[in-house]
């Protein structure tokens, strides 16, 4: 049982295209990630005290996130790192950088166009895949070949 | 003796106020940073081999610059990181992430607009600046109060 | 299954209100902490040894008594460390500290009143509750958003 | 040369007493220790932005100060914590759990009458000193016998 | 579910009094050690190859049986290290010593009439127990208080 | 319940058989090693995008590959190194360095002609053994004896 | 001043050429790297004892020569590692394993006739070069760019 | 300059003969140790409290001693741990595991007479010296070679 984290862009279904693709062929992995929905993400910290100046807000969220997202990381034996074509998506190439430093695998998934601002953070990767299809054929062969 | 690695955007003369202000306070600081001519390091790797794929082109270089990166970056007492409102400046937020997780304290440097994009980098920062001039202040009381 | 220490104060019900609501949740969570009798804290070596030197006798015990909180801690997923407003509490102070050096995260539970002198111990944490509720909620969001 | 971290109370001179016994002895020790003057440390970081939120003032100012604290533990050979008899001094408390995960050698420095509730802080510690004599006399035989 | 590992004096029956009294109490513990049968242990590398030179066989043998006690001893929660009146036993301090520097705590189990040799080794250790039942004392108060 | 990694020489039947003798003798033990097929292990990238450059497509192969071999090498208990007489097998020797860097015990298995090429190799293992029937002895011993 | 560990063939004059490369250009490194005399170095164990057994003589040599080779390794910048077209060079492979596990970063040094064997230990190598002037241009840029 | 720790034995001259076969040979080695004066190291923490206890003060003697040997060890790039053939010795026997655990290399110096007793010590150490001299050899080689 191999446990797989999944870091980045949250607008597209390529989660559940890995995790579809992984049930079909019945790998034994368990996947783990941040928590995806946006609103809940931001509010996170709401509930435990209202902040007017938006950088405490986005502070006390951000830290409750990273209870979760740390311990997670630290759990994974492999993390997937997906940047879209959108946003700035600081929190993936953060992550990717975490993982770096702890000794943690982890593979990039993003389009061509943007190889070069990736440059330092696909160098430090074990694959650069392009699309989900490609996650999956690595996680099927590492599994089970 | 500190010594303080400047991480991020190369586009401004960031790097230089913060070494100038520190000079005029005569604080006992060794700065080291990335190469930051552009185009020298796209091109760090090109003496090796030739490649017409981007990618390798990219990686090739990426790696050579990370032999000064993440050496400089591990030696560092402090790392200051830079992001401006311009290109995506993913390599930024990964050595923020690497930071954090080799424990490694730093402050982030930017304009509040994107405060948002940047709540789990400043999350794990000790200190987010606004402006040059703030930060040689934290080095100065780190130093010297 | 995450696993929870809960450190600190031991003269009102905090573990119990936390368990329960987590309880009531069905969150898979094993919570652990010290030995939480008082009395029987402060006896732990007496079996080994009588001392007439109240430090020793301390001394004995408190070793003792950490085979099993810093086994505990180190296993812990999440701390959670609650200051009450009576005693010197150190030992909560103490874990802390040691959950900040391992990397460990915690929660810091404590009312307004004493947020000045806990501002070292909640610069390290990643959030600050002032009610059971407000952890368990915390909880909840970790395992299940 | 060795470095000596002195952490803890801040109203009276014991670090004064300690740093003058040592320089009679012509004792190679580097004596460090975060900023001691309370109203410059508790504005420390009040130059990067006010906070009507006293919480959030605090915040700001310790993570400030941890960017000293934090590198100078990291880089003492030894750490003498004291802990005078008022006052909650939970930060010298959290320095000492900080220096007991890390394996960095600590002593303690306080009267008896504090001996039950520091008994954990003092069961990881090397040794307990009641005057800063004792902790010269500690010093010299270390550095000399 | 704790591990605990016995190290130490081969020749009485400490090992098997512990197990009991600890069965009795039903206590969760899986308890590991070295091989215990002095003659294998000192065998336990001959198949490899014949040594006529003594300090190689010793070494050859030293070292398979490395492979069971380092990990075992990486693997436990707590460590108990036995030492009797008779033999050299430095492979007993040698546990304890590695221990102390991995962080893995431990108890020592010896006569009284030996705790000024021991002193170093007792002075890392969690515990010092003269007895059997006393262990057993301090395994059920971590368990169970 | 042993992890044990099979590394090294994939042209013989050294794997099998110590699995087989492991088995008559029903010791708890999970093996596991890189992919043996030595086509697929090199085409273990191909599916990312083709290169004419064969550097660049042992690369990315090479680092596909090291998605399972770095996670299983660290999840292991013992690793058995394996050299043939013929091929470089220079992974073999990487994965023995890697070991010993991570302080992972690991045996090797070789004939007598290469030692001395083997000597910095040997040095670091905890046993040299020359049959699989010895390297299952060893491990009979370890988790039987 | 950087540390860099020359690591690998002793039969060409590779290291030479990168000393003197770097000492044109006034780089500031000190070079390291294990006993480069082939036989002082196989008879480095000698001294202590005679051992009819070829293993043993090895074995005692070759550990003698890691008091050396670990201690400078661990204390490098940066690795060079240098593999030549003869012999079995499985101390170089060893040395580039060693280092992957540290996260001390390295270079490989060889012809394009050997990348098949080496893809592995490519693979985590900072960097490929062909010449030892391509090294030296890694060392400027590193330094000086 | 390397540093060199000499732990054990405190009866013949052993480190003397070290140190001057090292000064003749001018190896730029600084050496380092316990407090070798039997009586001073016993009475190490007897100015902090008189206990009547002779564990007790044992134990405190043998923490204040912990405060240079651990410190020392840890700085050492090499340890020599000499075993005489009268006393129990177990803290030089201590002192060989937590180099062992550490990674930090060592070597023994004893009589041939003591090599069963010793063999779990030698079997982690990188050479068994029986006279000075060899010591003396082994660092000429180490620093010259």
């Amino acid at each position: 049982m191999w446990t797989v984290y999944l870091s980045g862009e949250i607008h597209t279904d390529w989660r559940e295209q890995i995790i579809a693709g992984c049930a079909e062929l019945e790998l034994a992995i368990q996947f783990t990630s941040a928590v995806t929905d946006h609103q809940s993400s931001d509010a996170a910290g709401d509930h435990l005290r209202d902040n007017e100046n938006p950088f405490w807000r986005d502070h006390q969220s951000a830290k409750v996130n990273a209870i979760r997202t740390k311990t997670l990381i630290e759990q994974a034996d492999l993390v997937v790192v997906r940047f879209g074509d959108k946003y700035k998506q600081w929190n993936a190439a953060f992550d990717a950088g975490y993982c770096a430093a702890l000794g943690r695998p982890y593979i990039t998934l993003h389009d061509e166009a943007i190889i070069h601002p990736l440059k330092e953070v696909d160098a430090a990767a074990l694959a650069w895949a392009q699309t989900p299809a490609q996650v999956v054929e690595i996680l099927r062969y590492t599994l089970t070949a």
